[in-house]
């Protein structure tokens, strides 16, 4: 089998979307990185201040409702969609629901072949590169740390604390079946 | 029946990104936006370098190859399904081949009813536009103006020209069965 | 004398941005612009939290505390000592204070040769153009749309309720003296 | 005497700009934080294709001609003026000249208290970040590793390639004359 779906789950500021540009460097095929940002992104203005959509609260938590969980079921089928149709896609996911947050995407992908990636790193480190980046709210990296983890099955996991997202994306990319 | 995508075709600093928004704001339900330019930052940066991917020349005239092809493909094929799994989508695209491109999303969409939309500017106040934004190739505008309309059949156009994007989305959204 | 110096003037959305950009095509000498945005920009993140700094509240009403203004102040006479050691400026301002703004750079401009300019456009087409642009805080255009002006002097004003921003440029360039 | 001035000077992806935003967040005082991105970003359009501006090559290599320094001059003076009148401000810098580029700032600072700090990061780690960021011309953190610091004298240096931002910055925070 061959891989199509790359799945990168992890809190914010722990090098995600960095190991996934990395990904696409070192992969010989060429890749597209979707994810919760591009999501997010796409929803109204409106989505970020309604109860039903994605609130930022000023302490970093981040929460859903009904509506976001709407649009994004029907984003979860249009991805496994694409790839089902022959694109390779890295996902960029934050599963602020653990392990149910998962069970969502698995309901879709059916037997498509994915590779399931645990992104780590220690909680106060990616405090501090939140705040060297400067675009975040502060403190999402520490709310988000260990939550998104609870109860998720991975095929191997990876830790930014120390290795660079290219060391990251080098291990990953060695698991990928073409 | 219910319309649930708005296919904004025109050129480069045409005004379609502004126009999706406004609608964003004007239609009651949540509508996602997607388009050509979710797509290209979807892909790897080296596909703005290979013979195969995407090529923005000096001149402003964009060409694309069969990579880029490949991908855009199984893109549509996604963003189709995520419409049938529920989600009002509004799709921001640049039919570079006209009719032929088109073409491509009439032979996804099948029946599902879908709102198409010509964006007109006239080539030299896109032009203008385009250097008051300061983030577009000079000539993209110019060079995009009438070929992407070549062919293309519409429910309803509008022009961009002397209408603000916000008049132009309560035109559009009169037009939206719910 | 030589203009050294362009001060545009103008409300949120206004289009005074994409006037300075079309300023720096049209005119022959190269320009740097430089305004409210580029401070802001530069201040810690914890300015926008605290009572002394800036802030941006849910109706988009802006306002400011006594450390911008210190900030401020200092930012001034450096962007005033930019123009006297030989570079050509577009300052891109908004006067919250209106006349009293004006005075802060009056005050060090002292023989500058300055061509002041107020950029004006209709409140509700300013909205408009906000909720197109998607990223400003929805009430900011119509806040200032006439406050900014209050007992401002100018050169010359121009209007992009219905002028493009490149024919604002080409009316104000006419009036730089080299 | 009270340090009025923090110039951080390293090469592309050194981490500069995280080390600034970490100052910020820090220090006790408020404190600006400009420079040659925001120089690079205030200068015409077309200052990045005319053979007097800034070219930055297909390489990573980054040339600049008469015109950038003409222009870098007057922004240098402004700058101090800034910080003589009252302002702090952390200055985020490349010295493609290394020494020569050191000295164009000494000229002008006179008296005024600057800490000078050396910002270094292996070449190769620093060429991994900037694929990991993905918004930057490949080979510009290899071409600028060690060329920036070429003859350049500092109270301080700091290497990224192991220690995080927010540490840096602590270090540097320490050397701050209140």
């Amino acid at each position: 089998m061959t891989t199509r779906m790359i799945i990168l789950n992890g809190g914010s500021s722990a090098g995600k979307s960095g190991i996934a540009r990395c990904l696409q460097a070192v992969l010989p095929d060429p890749w597209l990185v979707l994810g919760t940002d591009t999501l997010v992104d796409a929803m109204p203005a409106a989505m970020q201040t309604s109860d039903g959509g994605i609130d930022f609260a000023e302490d970093g938590v981040v929460s859903v409702g009904p509506e976001f969980r709407e649009l994004e079921a029907a984003w979860i089928r249009g991805v496994v969609a694409m790839a089902r149709a022959g694109a390779r896609i890295v996902v960029d996911e934050v599963f602020l629901g653990g392990a149910a947050s998962q069970q969502r995407w698995l309901e879709v992908l059916g037997d498509l072949d994915v590779l399931w990636v645990g992104v780590r790193c220690e909680s106060g480190v990616a405090a501090g590169r939140e705040l060297a980046r400067g675009d975040r709210i502060a403190g999402m990296a520490a709310s988000q740390a260990d939550l998104v983890h609870q109860g998720v099955a991975y095929d191997l996991e990876v830790d930014t604390t120390r290795a660079e997202a290219l060391a990251c994306a080098r291990a990953i990319a060695a698991r990928v079946r073409r």
